[in-house]
């Protein structure tokens, strides 16, 4: 079968020194581990819960970053937009779009991004349940993009708090789309901690470990060098030097399960 | 104290006869039983289930017809926009801007709402607890803009249902916001009916009333001459005509609750 | 219409005396308020969330306490039994039989006590939907005891935590029995302080409200002339002074709802 | 480490004959699998959706029949109590005994199971949080009984459905006591047909698999030779002849989680 694909990068752009390293550490690592990689990173975080909280370069500088790492790295890399108005200047650089979670039903975002016939990573709202998904993937097969990817982050569960329901992977591989576990925002607890999202990074590996049971087809984890002091999505984010054990794990879980 | 507030309208504008019709049936309405009346109409629906759902007739007819009905009529008038680039222009028609629950979350739309200086209604998201939206009220203030409402439409609670939790408003009270209740929205089925949402129009009264009991300071309830054959929203929808008796239910309760 | 019912007491008999005082107060209190009074109260706690909790008097001692109040002070007096062995002698105080929430699927309970003729009282599950209810009082009619009545007090919302769903009042009322609103359980935080269960008393008023705007034909409130020092539900029991101007209250929402 | 362990039967025992060809059955297929494997059936369904469901042979003949099992064909044997006088008649045919997870916060019931000295397997409510099964634990251990297993079957996700939530699985794992995954009860959709639980036993492998990467310590699987007209728990249990090539499965997954 298909080998399993990583997704993964800091949650933002900080330094671009940081942005390298990290990427560079994961192009070795994975070329070791023989696992296809698509770089992660956000130019800008729209959607942070306070006004105070770091957002990140920017898009102008941020795309600089992203495609300074595709070519020196060669790596594919994927972001997300949150304007419409960005789409084509993403889409010059980027591998794979990413339409957020809390974005996931707009329309016109979700059409533009899918014109631009590069693979759409849609990440599920929160919100939606496993048979929502396919309205979303119509839509971007709707302009004749097929190059669609379905990615899992938790649903709803009470208050500050979210949980991955595992039968809904199949429900979603069913749309002919490849699903991707995003381990480490499965484990936020938004909002949990008034102005900002905590988040449980000590269970992203039992999760990723659960979802490659169950049959994803990649997973996506947010890893930073010094996760405690990341500027975003810290409390979830995974030290780096803690990816290769874990990634030798899943490969052989995906390979017997 | 304040008397309850009405935000009531169709979902979406359909014929502009239709939206007057309504608007008028409304004005009429609240005029005898004295609630003060803010009208509600969406001129396109950006986050429709599915592709095929009917938007509405875009921004340039929608907010002419909205003018018209605010002229000629003389009603406050309350619409949601999706994308910044809209902020300005339908800023100069609304009394008040809505934004909409999926997108209360986007901080440059919010802040780009927020600056027009108009009153701000944030949609509570159906993924967010009651204390969640003091950052959002902060955003909005954070610009000088200290005209916010907030409006409850139920939370995520398992698949394909929401569910009301009153012990919210008065904690989203306590932000010094008045706090609406929309009763019609939450009684939605969110993607339950396959391509679209389906709703549970007879709960919405017993809600509303739940809701004016817990101290709410107005309720929103999208109406329709003709619910069952409404394009958006119809499963939810009240008859208009069974509004009167509700309503003076409703000011009843609050006069004693 | 019926008047409003209320069932209240403490959560569980400490001191003989203290159920004394609070029964005689309730008499008093609901007599000038012309409200039906059932007084409630627990003789032994069987599903304390800690081995090391208060479980009061026992069957024995305590119900010879509610008897002496129903004697006494004319009260009808409801207490929730846990065993099969229990019934018979429980049945020959009490007016009313309560199913405890967690023990409403136990078919052979339910029997036991539909048989003894005496009215039922089901606490719904938080396990359970509306719909679900009408099975348990299929099960109390087939034994031919027509006297049922439900209460609801609350549903699993994520951990820790409960909600009240009002669409489910309406839906339990057209079973044909009366639906009683428990406010004080409904405010539970379940097990949400290690080894007890805590509780958010501010909230009970706000809900029995909101319940009686929705139709509910009593409520059920646990109260205490101390609440911070109770052995049982402290967090989430009234201060008996607090009832009069809620119970005023409710009176009049009722009547105009 | 351990190897992985088999909990599985019929959910109840209908002709004695069936029990004995399920039991042979398990006993050949963990024997060719070498998986430890313990049998279980219930012999009384206390709990039932409905009035009119089949309950079981009964505790004396169904305890008769487990106890042939045992003899002839030299299984462990679980089944659960509902009831404190049945404890000690159970205990002296069952290997581990069962509190049914609607009964897991029933003290009395809890510490006569406890005080047989047998090993004790907690089913936990589908209205606990992970970390609340330590105060259950903490009852067992109260009077001096260690040999504690904690089984998750799921928890409430709305209405008429279930979630496990695999984080949960390293929380109870804490507590020093074995945890098992229910995977057949974890997909029943309890209430959800109106009078009987629903069940989506396609999702059971998945969750299964899921779980052994997860970290449990065995999986618990109502099996029947004919799930489409078993007397109990149908939609949910698995046809027999699927579990050799899935338990395969699971030992893999077991060896490089």
């Amino acid at each position: 079968g298909q080998p399993l694909v990583l997704i993964a990068g800091p949650c933002v752009i900080e330094e671009e020194s940081r942005a390298f390293e990290i990427a560079a550490y994961l192009k070795e690592m994975t070329g070791d581990l023989q696992i296809p990689l698509i770089f992660k990173a956000s130019y800008d975080k729209a959607n942070r819960t306070s006004i105070h909280s770091f957002r990140g370069p920017g898009i102008e500088k941020g795309l600089r970053t992203l495609e300074r790492i595709k070519q020196e790295l060669g790596l594919r890399i994927l972001s997300d937009v949150h304007r419409i108005q960005d789409v084509d200047t993403a889409a010059a650089v980027l591998d794979v779009i990413q339409i957020p979670a809390f974005l996931c039903r707009q329309t016109d975002l979700i059409l533009a991004v899918a014109r631009t016939g590069k693979p759409v990573n849609i990440k599920k709202g929160q919100f939606l349940a496993p048979w929502d998904v396919s309205n979303i993937v119509e839509k971007i097969r709707s302009v004749g993009n097929d190059r669609v990817i379905i990615t899992e982050r938790g649903v709803s569960f009470g208050y500050n708090n979210l949980v991955v329901d595992f039968r809904g992977i199949g429900i979603m591989r069913n749309t002919g789309c490849p699903v991707i576990f995003d381990a480490t925002h499965s484990v936020q607890l938004p909002g949990g901690v008034g102005a900002a999202s905590g988040g449980q990074r000590e269970f992203a590996p039992v999760l990723a470990k659960a979802a490659v049971a169950a049959g994803v087809d990649g997973v996506f984890l947010e890893v930073h060098t010094d996760p405690d002091n990341a500027l975003c999505d810290g409390p979830n984010s995974l030290k780096i030097d803690t990816l290769a054990p874990l990634l030798s794990k899943l490969k052989r879980i995906r390979e017997v399960a």
